[in-house]
């Protein structure tokens, strides 16, 4: 076992374009559908795929609402996601940083 | 365009194990393969295709000698690498960090 074990990285939000939604979502209280699409820059299939992993990991919650008659899909971290994301950063600077010679 | 795009995420370095094995590499003159492979935790199979990815791209640079009558072959980051992984921690810190909502 050491820190560069690479299966030590969560999988689940290092995908980028997972990464991409979760860092998105860390700084607001909450996002739609277009809005992250057009943040994070794919498809609305390729976003739905990931919404649906990152929710069904527990990490975000989604909020089905209608506004004059349409239906908007509003997204928001979990407190769980929440957490996940920080644990996740902090182990990823634990591993890239340079200069820590003698922890390689 | 925005900084969350994440096809601007350079995938070459963000595959957990290329990023495992860059992270080991940054830090040190050089490390032969069964070192690496002690780091970053994988087989000798998964190693090897993903050291050529890197060294196909230029990141690194494989020295083979021989030791004792046995080759060992040494891993090195070379100075496109070393610039690649900086740019690409520094374009990770821009994403990931919280706090600056005004960016979303």
């Amino acid at each position: 076992m050491t820190k560069f074990d690479y299966q030590k990285i969560n999988e689940l939000i290092h995908s980028r374009i997972r990464l991409a939604i979760m860092s998105v979502l860390v700084n607001l209280e909450e996002a739609d559908f277009t809005y992250l699409k057009q943040k994070v820059n794919t498809t609305d299939g390729n976003l739905s795929i990931h919404l649906s992993k990152l929710e069904n990991a527990g990490y975000i919650s989604v909020n089905k609402i209608f506004e004059d008659k349409k239906p908007r899909s509003l997204y928001k971290l979990t407190k769980t996601g929440r957490e996940s994301f920080e644990a996740y950063i902090e182990h990823l600077e634990e591993i890239i940083k340079t200069g820590n010679r003698q922890d390689v």
